[in-house]
């Protein structure tokens, strides 16, 4: 349940401090979520040369690891900077893009989970459900599993990793194992536009690295994309206007009117 | 010469069956050419490690090779999965990007012939100038050579690669040695918007993912992005604009819309 | 102080020619400065695999690197380029992003300065100051620090490295050593899309690919960036919009528009 002050301090936050974001993320995605942390008042940092990635992390709020485009060197850089994030105990965030897929990702994604420990795990419902059912039955980055049958997956995986598991879809659902909380907001037209997934990892980053709950962090950062979807959705004629919108949206929108939207603001019943 | 009720069937096609393109394409194009890919219904995937892309190649329904910012690592990628897809007998379609510009582009565009056995092969005309008379005498990515004087180059390209080759241009050229057709649809604006052409590659990819017949399959991708160009130039007040409206397009776009505007629709005499 | 003939003589000179200019940037950057310099009219190159760097050099009015995304391949890939840049007498332009984060970048940067010689360096204040003042005590790829503070450390950098200095920021200051220009457009939109310092130093680059003198070219290139950035921003909701606009701008704007609009075209009394 989100509750509207904490937002609203939340988003001041990173309004006001700019937290630095870390991504080692795919090439896909570094455009869109560069430019949705900057215009949610964030400052993105993207780098992964072996060299570098411990030092980048000392500077960063938290620590974004997606895997969407990942080979054995940008492997080793994910787990040496997510190792130092570790020791240091700032936060790490786990992005599992098409772990389904591949066998190499689901080695890859587990190897960041039982090296990095991320505090959040945020994917579609067939990348949970390939994570916590060690299957690799997956096709690809898609989204064609439903989040509803993922949600026991997502359970179990946030009670074994000890971190907070969101599934995003039409609705979303954030747990810890034990609570859950379902965000209703978002539209289809998401699906659309490539990175929009990888982008509220990242943003959820954002709220991470000014809010040390991570289960609230989630929340936060989910609920403001459905919500900046949902808004952008409303003034486009298709993918492309929404991304623009999308960006502007970020930009702009307020706390108040995050919540106004907010279409299931309930403690969901388990 | 294209038949709208089969044009009428891929795009349903792609739209019902959301077919899975693998994409091994340059840092420039993937955000594009995803956003393409999404708008027009298909699923993108992007993945270049050495570990995955036999299996990632498993999954797709097309695969689409583009050397725009090719190095070693990522040819070798190139060949493995394109080796793969050959074995299954999935389709490969290759962008030479830049191909005359260096000896290692040329070396690597034949090299992804002689061993993938690509079925379509899509360039501007020094591209396809480039790779068909042996020369590196290009001077990058640009398309200053007249596709006129390419077509010549490229039948005999396709009759030697037994590819089906397209030289985009202001008109578009499909051969397959024997046959040629022709797209006179687009907007000089689509050359100021970076990825256009690895897009058309990619787009093409999808339909070929829906239709078994390589040349029919670039005539309906081919048609479809110079369309989609034209009406996209027509609401735009330049590169910017345009690269928006032309996803919004992709989105929304009939089969009749591609229909009515084919502006010459006819069998090139030969 | 900007003689408003030599920029339509330039602006024209990049429309007619559309000269190549060789990009070994950064993965965030890399769309963005490609859209931006096709606006503009000049034909972009991203290349990095170091078996062609030096034969897409020769083909090259300008080399821009970037070491926004830097890792050791792709250093030796920009050290060899820049190297042969050098040895024909050709411009590269070089961008120190982030370099006072990480130790790595820091012996990058400067690598490449006592490598490759470049005639340009454009960074931001922070970035200008950690490479002048061999300091590593930035925090990223931000722009906290005032770029008044940094002129000083800029003249420095110009007369000890023999190139141009460009520091970027509300205000702009472009100085050899001895002589130091300021530009005062811009908008700080402009800071909230990702990439647009990245796009700066390309969009010098195009500049100096047809004018042999850096101090102008520099001059021009920031001038332009900076009214196309201030009518971009008078026409956008965010950052979203604005990076649209801005690319519609580039490849609209007049030679005449961007000296009306010129806040400060005087000489810096120093």
């Amino acid at each position: 349940m989100i509750d509207s002050t904490h937002l609203h301090r939340d988003l001041d936050a990173i309004r006001q401090q700019a937290p630095l974001i870390d991504n080692i993320t795919n090439y896909v995605a570094m455009n869109f979520s560069a430019n949705a942390l900057l215009a949610l008042g964030a400052s993105p940092v993207m780098a992964h040369a072996i060299e570098e990635v411990e030092e980048m992390a000392l500077h960063a709020g938290a620590l974004v690891l997606n895997i969407g485009t990942i080979d054995t060197p940008w492997l080793d850089a994910m787990l040496r900077a997510g190792t130092s994030m570790r020791q240091r105990q700032g936060i790490t965030i786990l992005d599992p893009v098409g772990v389904g897929a591949t066998r190499f990702r689901h080695r890859a994604a587990w190897e960041i989970i039982d090296r990095c420990h991320p505090h959040i795990i945020r994917g579609n419902a067939s990348e949970i459900l390939a994570l916590a059912d060690n299957s690799d039955s997956g096709r690809g980055v898609d989204s064609t599993a439903s989040p509803d049958i993922a949600v026991e997956s997502a359970r179990q995986l946030a009670r074994h990793t000890h971190a907070v598991v969101c599934v995003s879809g039409p609705t979303d659902y954030i747990t810890d194992g034990i609570h859950t909380d379902t965000i209703d907001n978002g539209s289809p037209l998401q699906t659309r536009v490539t990175a929009m997934g990888c982008t509220a990892t990242a943003v959820v980053g954002a709220f991470a690295a000014v809010n040390p709950d991570p289960y609230e962090a989630t929340l936060h950062g989910m609920a403001l994309m459905g919500v900046a979807g949902e808004m952008a959705a409303e003034r486009s004629q298709g993918p492309g206007t929404m991304a623009t919108a999308f960006l502007d949206i970020l930009y702009n929108i307020t706390s108040q009117q995050v919540c106004q939207r907010l279409a299931n603001n309930e403690f969901l019943q388990q």
